[in-house]
């Protein structure tokens, strides 16, 4: 039997991990898994909280993968801003951290690309070996995996399918760019569109069923279903951008699946995937169409596809 | 001295051929070249032109590449439809029928593609790893060179960013999809709205200049440069739609290097070049846009790039 690796997803809010054996591919192949609260304390307190729940699924790990929320340069695994996370606001050298103090071999990936390469492995598109996988949450995130490896690109960036351009000169991102993907289907602008239009005038049960607290996934859908015309409109265009910029990176990369997930994604699906399937048809591209699956793995994607990051940076 | 290898492609009026030392790159990989016409008596009139020409560049060749005018199978080596070339409409196992008469390995790929890794092996991308090509031609052909190999997918699609959609409903492509990338930019397709335009009755030189001779680049760039109203439109409104495009492409695959070639692509650079280097900076990624460059192995591109499509297949 081959040494099982761990991975961790090393998020925001939480710590997921995961006892993993890289030959086997999907549920079988998970042997532990865990969870913990993030540490708010600085980098020191992360790195005890991360050596702690690596050795809890395993005394002696031969190898450690780890998704971080934010820029890692792929040849070295520093991540280099993480503004989620305590401590992460300048360069980290995160793998050399973790190489020292648990003495194998570690791996650091992006926490949306590691979770596409999850979800290949052991969720949804166990099977393929290309796929776009595609988060609808807070922001717009995404993942490559091509000819079964995950996608980095030279400067770390694949998968910035978020940060792509949906209309020229439009709706304002939170990165400061004009018009991108994320400006129309991400959560947290979803929502600042949302309080601008009720500060203008505009009716809308958002605001009012959202109070003072971030406007989650759950409030959109809710409006949505009972028709509110700020949350149909919004959503719907969000959508829409979303299946057109989809479609296009799908066909110009030849993807075989694509992977919906995300908070947004779960309460939209399936009519997201519809619409995505929907735009592929009209792209005119018959019986090369990818197919469009729901992520599976809900929370452990991340942990379960930094395991796998370990041989495949290899 | 490893043995040289012959790329061939195969183009609708013309056949280039390459002698090549896959060991090295740039211009002195290439040990020879020839052109020929490309016969028009069906497929073993092609065959015959082929074996020959690969025979004159090396007379006991250990591999040979193939460029076709088509969609490739990427597995077997068939060309399922090449629509410009006579015998050729209906699937052609060219990979077999070559192994067959030459007695060596034969990788087949599709002409786009090839010529990008031609520019990427021995053109003006040398260096570089993750490369996207566009050639700006009488179509608009597209090519993938993802960690220094050429990208197929599974149903070897990738690179058709001429048929990614960039107006949803917009102008009709040849393909009969709408709103296509080529719609806006290739050759061809720009003549058709040209030749609409003149017809309904707008002033325009463009159909002067061509008579009935096919709408060349020379004539584009000729009425561009005099200020013809529809030349201005056409082509200003086609670099942007490309611009976008290839943008929304390299992000979200992340390359280092962008090079634009083709009839189109020459005529207008290095106007195409900038507004795409524009297009990047727009983004907002700063630090990590890929520098644009112009195709430097014009014709030859295709029969290089076949050259190194074997061991890039293997």
């Amino acid at each position: 039997m081959p040494a099982p690796v761990v991975g961790i997803d090393l998020g925001g809010t939480k710590l997921f991990g995961a006892l993993v054996d890289p030959d086997r591919t999907g549920a079988d192949a998970v042997l532990a898994d865990a969870r913990a609260a993030t540490p708010t304390g600085g980098v020191d307190a992360v790195l005890d909280a991360v050596e702690a729940m690596v050795r809890s699924l395993h005394p002696e790990p031969t190898a450690v993968g780890i998704g971080a929320p934010g820029a890692v340069e792929p040849a070295t695994g520093r991540v280099l801003v993480a503004p989620n996370l305590a401590g992460f606001e300048a360069p980290v050298p995160l793998g050399d951290l973790l190489r020292a103090r648990l003495g194998c071999e570690v791996a650091v990936g992006n926490d949306v690309n590691v979770a596409a390469l999850g979800e290949v492995r052991a969720g949804a598109a166990v099977g393929h070996t290309d796929v776009l996988a595609v988060w609808m949450g807070t922001g717009l995130g995404a993942g490559l995996v091509l000819d079964g490896r995950l996608r980095s690109g030279p400067h770390g960036l694949a998968g910035e399918l978020g940060h792509a351009i949906a209309v020229p000169g439009g709706r304002r991102c939170g990165c400061g760019g004009e018009g991108h993907v994320e400006a129309y289907i991400g959560r947290r602008a979803l929502e600042v569109e949302a309080r601008r239009r009720h500060a203008a005038g505009e009716r809308t049960s958002l605001v009012e069923l959202a109070g003072e607290r971030p406007m989650k996934s759950k409030v959109f859908r809710t409006a949505y279903d009972a028709g509110d015309p700020v949350a149909r409109q919004l959503v719907d265009e969000g959508i829409d951008v979303l299946a057109l910029a989809v479609v296009n990176v799908a066909v110009t990369v030849d993807v075989g699946a694509v992977v919906i997930g995300g908070g947004l994604g779960e309460r939209f699906s399936p009519m997201a995937g519809e619409r995505i399937a929907d735009a592929f048809r009209r792209l005119g591209h018959a019986g090369v169409e990818p197919v469009v699956l729901d992520a599976s793995l809900g929370d452990h994607a991340g942990a379960l596809g930094a395991a796998w990051l370990v041989e495949d940076t290899r």
